[in-house]
């Protein structure tokens, strides 16, 4: 299964190390324990801000709690028509929101511009009672054709969003594999370009199950923790998602694994670029290798047991924390036949 | 933090090391995997019938995902009004289902009885667009005052709301400790007895964070998978969670770490009742013991390290998988100060 | 159908005539028309103040609009078990919250008593994330079983409201008919007495469809107008319903109807109250009359032709603004048989 | 404002003498009533079939309850991006179903097209959890931009909706207009070409807020009641919405109003034809002729006392069932100045 998808590798050494210590202990449930609060330092420390950082589960309830806390249920949430949030959640996002709009806006790479989300804003009148009224604009950061927004394109959007007194949301789903790419700081890539809440995601990266709504103005935070009970994710004991969290922003383990997970894909683009046979489809700033393959290197791989999943016949490998150099050796054997 | 909920003590041996196992591999994603078939396979055992059992993170969400699959916006559900589903769950049975009502019913030790179940379902006159249409029956085994649902019990009440086409739901948060509790076996208490769905319940005896919804009849699993995945409940590296549940299953832990609990209940309760000053509050069929305690008695256990919470003056104590004879002894002793 | 309910009588021919007059103009849509704005300034001058009303053309949705306005999907709407809102509407109230529960009090006559409320309250504390968070109180003035709160009444219920920083709701369905009851003014019986938003009712004294919600104080009208769009109960022609509801505050027209439905139902109480085999239920403050009938009674009623509805074994009778006391007296005939 | 809107013209004398005609009358409330009765059998006459027809007020609740009825809340409707439905409804639709997803098509004159459908419906895997279930294709007929679907149209587009296992809903706001302007019956149009569910619309033809659910197929009507009743469109005196429509369907009244409405928008297309600063942007199939204007012929227009509406620099001007040639031979001297 390797190579599939991020959710096929497990969880990396230190936090499964990190769910041992905390086991050893009792304490209170619902987040109000020592660890929880270890986390949230761990996210100042981070973000170099005092932030607002609620752990979760599951990576679709992050982003739809963070959308549902920012959008009334008449408003408008821009985002790209191939992003997580938009085609890959089965109406989360309209759930969490109490049933609001999402508009789909296109653009290469799966990155949208400011000039359509500008344009397609000023179609929803402010203030007109027939449409849906603008509330947020999201991205996905890296977006969902493995390539990074930069700053800048993270700032213009921001400040279109925030033109027309809207929310600025990322959903980081593999935010530590962007920060490693564009060679930024977390801060440079969030707050200080303009985001106003994100998705934080760690599963991708080495965790078992952990991800976290991030909110960097205090004032939205509003009644986020309601939101999250209701919708069945205040996990009882939440130290076990706490501690994967703190332990994935201590001694930049995050940094680490993300680090190794994009030199193994650029090391699988370089190997595919030199097979016949193979067309590399979008660039590769992260994890995801996105190709076009010949009928004959579909079978090498199937022989050589690699699962050859492609969506519109375009294939997707992905690399991860402990991917080596061998597996993407072994794997090139394998395309190659 | 001892005895203060079932939340507060962490994961049991066995479950740990199959995490540890299961991380040893690299699978597919969202359930499809080895892990999440064995434990589908486990529920079987579990319960001699071919069920639809799907893995679930988080109580709350068990509990409001499967009234929501059985209950339709403009639905009624009956429960009891201590019940965790009518006062625990900050609405997500409403957010679920669409906005249903939830009809509070009253009843000694937090149990619901016929009559009165039978009553409030008339109260709703079927096929009368003015008011909200009966559609499902709760109640929690073990009931939230720490009393079990007697065969007999469950049976009349899944009966009442059959003969009005409404379906018969069981929070089985703490199930283990029911089954044990009455000396029945898992399928007497369910399906034998008239449950169409449960909330199945490991985290309160010995799993890190692992429910599931049970399906006793498979026309009823409808469009649940699309449910579960637009509350954010569908889980990326789902088979961490199964391997708890079929852990839970197997070589019956559930069972002996349910027995050691209400073992302890049991020795922690017959401590108590010498004391003066000490008052049992219900009767202790499980791992929860009430009591009110003087103030004198309250001082005792602050000192010895002991957190008392009460609500309307009712104390509540919970022992663990892995409470201790001597844990009881040092508690009782505190107690005396 | 005489005497069944307030919707059995049609409109009156004030209302009738101005539909006629308005039928004569073409104008603008949605409410941005002279009608409405008339109707706006008819609302201030009747309610003594500078208000915000909005002509809705259902009860149901008056009630669920403003409620839903009050209201977050995780609050909880303190309402007596009789009244409209908790058990006549299927939910409105539930789905315009976007999910929120009621709490259901009791209480003499249909109405709710302050120390009830309180108590209910508490139980639902205050920040804590796991319950539904206190948001309205809501009465019905008139009550269902037909009675009125005193201005006293409404003044303490009222505070407890906003002693717990909740809002306080009037369901005025038959407020016309409480006004003149009472005899007050429409401004002392709501926004002096603390009411922050009221569901003003006209279908029932007169009109043919017109409702509207009101509110007394700016600030809550927040997003109604998005509210009342998304729920479909933005009306096309609005000036029709406008019409009908400046009509109905124009010369006391509201209070000659009120005033007739009223007087009626007292001398149907004095008439019915002399007859063996009639018991009057309640006390009669507008215009139904609630009794138990004999078996006899009710074979005489049918073979006059008068409906016979009964719930719970008592029987309503409600008077209109066109009953005379010919209609009253030939009933009291048919009754005796 | 004439000219302006559909809705800025009244009532048709005989729906207003009707209207009188039934006040003469008590009745039973909320459709329990002979008018109605009268009504749904009207509409079999209409469809030729028997068929179940629900008077609503608002047209926006008609279609926000029709597709509410056929679509899921993981569900997708499938509609023009420039369709009531899709833009002018504030999220109704969104808030009905509970949450769907309307996925945006476009094409030429408001209309949607075959092989766009198929498309974008193959995207939206079936069975797939991650992905909203394709449930509705909608279409308006006179669609938004003035045009109708030709008879072949509508039949390809349901068969496309039907063999994805989704249901056809048709918008009727104009469906007078339309049936009038293909020479085609209502059956031919609807449920012979395949539609399931349609929102009937008689308000903009004469009516004065008359609108109706219309279900060709018993087993779709389900608990449409319910649905119904919760979103507060059940109407109380519901006699005077449906004597609307008894009135609309009896002696052609409907063809009478919409053949003239049709005829007048032919005429003022050919006055406007003929000058100099005026082109039409669509083809005139029903009662709205869109126009660029000049500027100086804005100026006359507004001198004349006429209202200019535009959006993207398009002004529309409607036509009415009491607009004369007189009518348009005014505003066409105003055009000309």
């Amino acid at each position: 299964m390797i190579f599939i998808s991020d959710n096929a590798t497990g969880v990396c050494p230190e936090i499964m190390h990190s769910l041992q210590v905390v086991n050893e202990d009792s304490t209170i449930g619902y987040g109000n324990d020592p660890y929880t609060k270890r986390m949230e330092l761990a996210f100042d420390t981070f973000f170099e801000k005092t932030v607002h950082a609620f752990p979760i589960a599951i990576g679709t309830a992050a982003n739809a709690l963070a959308v549902g806390t920012l959008c009334p249920p008449w408003g408008a949430i821009f985002c790209h028509g191939e992003s997580h949030l938009y085609c890959s959640e089965c109406g989360a996002p309209e759930m969490f929101t109490g049933g609001a709009k999402l508009i789909e806006l296109t653009g290469k790479y799966a990155k949208i511009c400011p000039e359509d989300l500008d344009l397609a804003i000023r179609k929803c009148t402010k203030g007109n009672p027939h449409v849906n009224q603008p509330a947020v604009a999201s991205i996905s950061q890296i977006a969902e054709a493995g390539v990074a927004y930069t700053l800048e394109e993270i700032k213009t959007l921001a400040e279109v969003a925030h033109q027309h007194d809207m929310y600025f949301h990322m959903d980081g789903a593999r935010f530590a594999n962007a920060v490693v790419s564009l060679g930024s700081t977390p801060a440079e890539m969030t707050w200080k370009s303009g985001v106003d809440v994100m998705s934080f995601g760690a599963s991708k990266n080495g965790a078992m199950m952990a991800e976290a709504v991030v909110f960097f103005n205090s004032e939205l935070v509003r009644d986020f923790e309601f939101r999250r009970k209701r919708a069945g994710h205040l996990i009882s004991k939440m130290r076990f998602v706490s501690v994967q969290l703190e332990t994935y922003l201590t001694n930049n383990l995050w940094y680490k694994n993300a680090d190794n997970t994009n030199k193994m894909a650029r090391y699988m683009r370089a190997g595919l670029a030199k097979i016949d046979g193979v067309d590399l489809v979008y660039p590769v700033d992260a994890n995801q290798v996105f190709v076009t393959l010949s009928q004959e290197i579909k079978h090498h791989l199937r022989d050589g047991k690699y699962d050859v999943y492609s969506q519109g016949g375009v294939v997707r490998f992905v690399t991860s924390f402990n991917t080596t150099e061998q597996d993407v050796d072994d794997f090139i054997s394998a395309v190659i036949g």
